[in-house]
């Protein structure tokens, strides 16, 4: 066994965003050395890693120097040169989650290819490897409007997925590889945060269930546990963690799932990294996803999902209209409320949409975090001014 | 109002030990600047402060000089230059907790007495200027053995107390200040956290119990909630927040209490600041006491101080007979136990009784998580290979 801890033994970290930064707090927590990769001199890990290097994340010859380094490497961002990985991995570097799990989800459509291949459920769709191609195929009628367009790389945040509802909806769309998947009238949308680790345990967190603002169809809160039947839920759970050992993915996945009107369990797509709707873990349960995620790529025991209390977590994001130095209006005003805990990721310019940091509100009782939560969402306010 | 979150507004600290580190992890998650003031090169503090600034904690003038580059200053232990803080304080800097507390409360002498004059219960004491003075009084029958004795400046973790039972037990004594204090035959050693603002809010936690090892009269284990009477711990909890209060302290102050047999609660010390008596909160409370610490010296609201599961917290000290690089054995073994956390302080040299971490335990049965830490104090070992 490998001495981890107050040791030489050291953890690499391509991406220095807010995922990262959360993910340091662990390492410091076990004294764990880590070096940080990331293009930003103002990475939200600047401080807190032991080492920071300023590069590309999808570089080769950058991301093979700054693994060479490292006796384990891990990401907190899809989006990095897997070629690069798959070189360390030959030589012997661990790394985790591994090129070839990594390879199977950065491409949308290899990972929909590989859901069916491994009979796991999802929504129907098609592959083109071009505009001009999904576009003739409309043309032949083999796609009725409304379908979900999604750029097989390089989406994330919402980014590369769009909703086609006719053929005026087509034009915008860049000439990308992509897939139109069929639109799923979803019940709800769930999440289920997986851990697994090299020697093939595996855990599931309790369902999450995202619940949309009723005319804005944005997710407002994230709420654990669901509120759902028990039969649901398990079914969901089972679904996630077949998702994760078919993967033979290790660390944190998450899996965002849809339940249809008929009680189905759809699989929407993966995360293979801590991930926003795991945030509510850090106040909420035994185990925060980003200590899971260490304890997992270690291959330590992984430690319990229960929860202690219920949660309830709402996204932080720059207000339309604001550019520039920010400020988190009425942030003390929601720090007043019972079981508020805001989380500021350390970006300094706001713009809008921006993920600028969580507040989690916790409670015995879910409906009182839900009702506080309104709350909060009404107060805060991140603006510039 | 400050802007605190992701501005200039800077916080300094005065010490970076562990206590400074686990505050860190707050004014992170808040996105806080910090500045550290430490002598060790090699302090847990090095890393996650936006700077670190090497120097003695005594010296006035390095403290003076760096009290000056903050905007609020505190401190993670009571050795610290107080003619320094008084004259930031006159120049209108926020020192939290002020001068005027701390000089309450680093001479055993002056704390004692006025806890007498506030009418605060404690164990009876004289107060002698000199060992000889001490000596005299003995000589004299003032003082009949066995006795508590207690240097009045400069004692912590256990160093500048001891139990007197005959001339014998005096003549190691140093020539300095010292209380002689009633030996009180508790039935239990109980602590509270007591948190207050400036504003003049202020919150207790529940009542922690310290169980000793029933031989070698050690703290095994730090349990909360303690195992008593309601009426006790509502007693308990009064007096510590009339001792906050009276201080007129603002920010951490940890009370430690003893219960008497006859159910009588008296003040032991206080440390006015986060304190291990209370880091089972990390783990067990809505507010962990570091996070509460920033929201006091900050004049925001208090958090919650309800406890989400029971907790107990065991220290991780350097086992006799090893000096050096460290290694925590069968670490990975204790946490394959159930709501086991590990806390690595950073430090990478061990010695006899060195304070090199905690582990807290945590289940909603707080009997379980006592049998569990067992489990851990019987495996862990700190120690050098």
């Amino acid at each position: 066994m490998n001495n981890y801890f107050s040791s030489d033994f050291t953890i690499g970290i391509l991406g220095g965003g807010q995922l990262g930064k959360m993910l340091l707090y662990e390492t410091r927590k076990y004294d764990i050395r880590t070096h940080v990769l990331d293009p930003n001199p103002q990475a939200p890990c600047k401080i807190s890693c032991n080492k920071f290097t300023e590069g590309s994340l999808m570089d080769y010859d950058t991301v093979y120097n700054f693994g060479k380094q490292v006796d384990v490497l891990t990401f907190e961002i899809e989006a990095v040169n897997v070629e690069a990985l798959e070189a360390l991995e030959k030589e012997g570097k661990t790394v985790y989650p591994s090129a070839q799990t990594l390879r199977k989800i950065q491409n949308k459509g290899v990972q929909k290819e590989f859901y069916e291949s491994n009979g796991i459920p999802t929504a129907q769709f098609k592959r083109y490897e071009t505009k001009q191609l999904l576009t003739e195929a409309i043309v032949r009628k083999e796609h009725s409007f409304p379908f979900v367009w999604k750029s097989c790389e390089g989406g994330y945040d919402g980014k590369g997925v769009s909703v086609i509802r006719d053929d005026e909806d087509l034009i915008p769309l860049p000439e990308v590889s992509c897939i139109a998947e069929e639109m799923i009238p979803f019940k709800n949308e769930l999440a289920v945060i997986v851990v697994r680790n090299p020697k093939g345990d595996v855990k599931t967190y309790p369902v999450v269930e995202m619940e949309f603002h009723p005319e804005a169809n944005q997710v407002e809160y994230v709420i654990c546990p669901a509120r759902i039947e028990k039969t649901i839920a398990d079914k969901a759970r089972t679904v996630a963690k077949k998702v994760s050992e078919s993967f033979e993915h290790v660390g944190i996945l998450a899996v965002e799932l849809f339940q249809t009107h008929n009680d189905e369990i759809l699989v929407n797509e993966v995360a293979p990294r801590p991930h926003n709707s795991g945030h509510f873990s850090i106040e909420g349960s035994f185990t925060n996803q980003f200590e899971q995620h260490l304890r997992a790529i270690l291959n330590l025991t992984l430690g319990s999902t229960k929860s202690k209390v219920g949660s309830v977590m709402v996204n932080l994001v720059g207000e339309e209209g604001y550019t520039g130095q920010v400020y988190y209006e009425n942030i003390e005003n929601i720090m007043s409320l019972n079981g508020v805990t805001p989380h500021i990721y350390g970006k300094r310019e706001t713009r809008p949409f921006r993920k600028m940091g969580h507040v989690t509100i916790i409670d015995e009782d879910i409906n009182e975090a839900r009702r506080v939560a309104e709350k909060v969402k009404q107060k805060i306010k991140v603006i510039s001014k």
